[in-house]
């Protein structure tokens, strides 16, 4: 299969000129064909074994490992009990070209998409690796189109055939990014599989979100007259569905990956920056420190925030006051300026506990000396001495080095999402929804940043890679230029030594479909 | 002592012009002394107990109990081990004209502050009864200076004749509204304890305030030669010890009105919405569901924001989801936009947990047939089945009714803090601060307020009465008039049945302190 040629997700036949580019899994998966082909290059994980549980639900692969009956999604039988999945093979997506193989490192050379075959709505990509930060890009990307098929109210199994027709299915469009830690495996097993929980979750409101307004009962049945009146009270729309199909596909993806990583004994995690074009609105669901921003005419509007252990301080410590034993001695909850010393000791310093945005002072005692439970500031940042971000997917066999301490506990998988109903919005046409991880908004703000989108776009008007060529562009200002050992920006500052992912979406372009 | 005459807290002499209105706490508590005189009227209290404990800290408190020697806020022996304290007389605030008796209910007559003697700032203040809806008015207002005693540094108990001199206090300005439930019990013990524990806490902090930055150790003291730049980095500025001594103050009320109230068998619980102006900047602290705006010439500043089963939902699933226990079988944690019916069980219907903003479908079991967690929309909304609020003070007895199921746990003491500073605003000479219990906003939107506001001002810019009349104004709006057996707005809407109180508050008066 040619990088580019998946099928779309939910298996609607491909119409010309819609082919779905990235990582999808088929529509169906069949036992032993292989959603995610093993491009060649560094094969990190066990051949031989079933190549199915790629495109597995969480609860799906419960079952099937209990060794039970599993409904597959098509309705055609589950496989047995069988040897567990083979650890994903690392390699670029595979919309880049030659994507199986890391591009040679020394000069980080910027890489994009293949130009032949573009990505949905002539979306641009660009990645970069690190300065030899670690071994591996840990940064995963994909982007797909996301069929959802629509069942009729009380459409039976073997009225199956009636799927065939086209217009049972809705569309949708998905890029996702995702910045690995600990390895790069559970970004790869997310780009593989995120994007098919969504479909998944989505299918199974899917009822609920053609309608007017969701109905109190899935079916449309109706137990109590005023239903309708509880739910517009409630104030609840297809939105909002959507909404709850994506939470809950963070969760199941998060569940899918600590099995698969348990299974296959691998270990790490990866944040999760998902944005989803559904029935006229832009969804960015984000779990993690990526971004993603709406550059228009005249404005810049934040499509997400960041989740990090200072932006969760609260969540995290308060999480600490109510279950102690988390820290197992060996931290305390409490927050202040710097790690504390034996001087301190009975004078009062600065603190904050879990219930506080201000400040306020405390009298030192010794068990404050131990290291606290979220410490440093800014990129510094870190919750139990070990992790960078609070929020994101995988990360289940974690403990703090040398302890039996658990960071799982401490982080959560459900993204924020945010809406962008296009509805009541006068799309221009270089108006562009940019998304990077960290590595990009480490050295450049959302105002560089749109800096950057408007010139190029208003002085590459007729180029048709504009998008692409944008991309490069982004990650090449962030990745700066090599100065004897140094990376270094324009301005002599820094330049980010991060994996740089960044994709270009034009929203003028999202008509065509 | 009048109504209007108690000492200013912090016992700094009050100078001419500058005396304290309002409830306060006297400043060096006094065997014996009253601080809380017991007005005529209805006497619901045990006489013969000591009256220094309504100015008792928590931490003072709980000595006292124990039995123990306790530290007073002066330096003087603390009282010994004695009968527990009295339970406070209903009345109104003492700054209302004959505020010990409740004004004829029939009629709803709008109440003011006594002309002669204006409260801080010329503030006006206006309150109503609710239309028998309870036995009392459970809305309860405190308005006072609060003079924060600065300690140099050091400053040993002997030379406390040095804080004589008045340049050793921070003056502040505090106004606050309470809005009991269960009983007017918890809104008299807060309105006349809250500006006593936020001084309190000032006290413990203001050696941080006063300095350009707060220094990491409160005595000036350098442990680290870099803790200023740790202080720095953490952006730890004087308003974040104001906030935290807010945040502070209102857990250590809340402690209080359990001791209180314990020891009194009282019960009951109220909101907590209070104003600080302090060192140049206004800081609105929040715990319930009243609500302050600002209104300026050109724009409206929210200044809190509503604490209510419904905002809180997901913090009190949360909890649930920890802590199944706390349901004890008859409440399920999910929500459904209604109550379910067997004739659900079995069906795909509308819900949320806690970890979604969004919707979904779930399949109904017959646990999910148990009373929810949070149901009703609205001013309907309720917690537990028993509580329109998710913060506040109080209510550590509340059970829900025929069960041994605590409500406590799912309440929250610590209000959100708003800053507003006035060095970066140019302040008008009729911009106010509007505070407000339910009983107006639940009829009037903060639009409506600002008209009513603007346009009385511009029209009676010459009345020395005017910010009082407008707090009249904005209470008979929302009270509305008698028709037959229903209160109406003049749009023929239903007007508030509840209890009403408005603070009106110039900001440009601010300089004649």
């Amino acid at each position: 299969m040619a990088p580019l040629s998946s099928a779309p997700l939910g298996s609607a036949p491909p119409r010309p000129g819609q082919e779905t580019a990235g990582q999808a899994a088929p529509p169906v998966p069949e036992r032993g064909a292989a959603p995610l082909r093993a491009a060649p290059g560094r094969d990190r994980g066990r051949a031989g074994r079933s190549r199915t549980c790629p495109a597995m639900s969480g609860e799906w692969l419960r079952r099937w490992r209990r060794g039970g009956p599993a409904e597959r999604p098509g309705g055609a039988p589950a496989p047995g009990p069988g040897p567990p999945p083979p650890a994903l093979r690392y390699r670029r997506p595979k919309f880049v070209p030659g994507g199986g193989e890391e591009a040679p490192r020394g000069g980080r050379a910027v890489r994009g998409a293949a130009p032949e075959r573009p990505l949905p709505w002539g979306a641009g990509y660009a990645e970069v690796i690190n300065a030899e930060k670690s071994e591996f890009n840990e940064d995963q990307a994909a982007c797909c189109q996301i069929s959802v098929r629509r069942r009729e109210p009380g459409l039976e199994e073997d009225e199956e055939w009636l799927i065939l027709c086209s217009t049972q299915f809705l569309t949708g469009h998905y890029w996702a990014l995702f910045d690995g830690h600990g390895g790069p495996d559970a970004a790869i097993i997310a780009s593989n599989y995120l994007h098919y929980c969504i479909k998944q979750k989505l299918e199974e409101v899917v009822g609920g979100i053609t309608e007017a307004q969701p109905p109190m009962h899935l079916s449309g049945r109706c137990v109590c007259d005023s239903d309708p009146q509880f739910v517009e009270e409630k104030h609840i729309h297809a939105a909002d569905l959507v909404v709850g199909a994506l939470e809950n596909a963070f969760q199941e993806c998060d569940e899918v990956i600590g099995q698969e990583m348990e299974a296959t004994n691998q270990t790490g995690g990866c944040t999760a920056l998902a944005a989803l074009y559904f029935q006229g609105k832009l969804y960015v669901a984000n779990a993690g420190d990526s971004r993603a921003i709406l550059v228009l005419k005249d404005s810049i509007v934040p499509m997400s925030s960041e989740f990090t252990p200072e932006s969760e301080r609260q969540r995290i410590q308060h999480l600490a006051f109510l279950f102690p034993k988390l820290l197992d001695g060996e931290f305390t909850r409490f927050e202040f300026p710097r790690r504390l010393k034996g001087d301190d000791v009975g004078h009062k310093v600065l603190y904050r506990d879990y219930f506080m945005e201000g400040w306020g002072y405390k009298t030192v005692e010794k068990a404050d000396l131990k290291y606290p439970l979220v410490h440093g500031h800014g990129k510094q940042a870190r919750l139990l001495g070990t992790l960078a971000v609070s929020r994101g997917l995988g990360d289940h066999q974690l403990k703090v080095i040398d302890t039996n301490i658990e960071v799982k506990p401490f982080l959560s998988c459900i993204p924020k999402v945010n809406v962008f109903d296009f509805a009541v919005h006068d799309i221009k046409e270089d108006d562009v929804l940019i998304m990077a991880t960290d590595g990009l908004w480490d050295v450049l703000c959302n105002d560089e940043v749109a800096h950057v989108v408007r010139s190029f776009l208003a002085e590459n008007r007729t180029d048709p890679q504009r998008f692409s060529e944008l991309a490069k562009c982004l990650v090449c200002r962030a990745r700066g230029k090599k100065r004897g050992h140094q990376w270094m920006l324009d301005d002599s500052h820094e330049a980010s030594y991060d994996d740089i992912s960044v994709f270009v979406i034009p929203l003028h372009n999202r008509e065509e479909d």
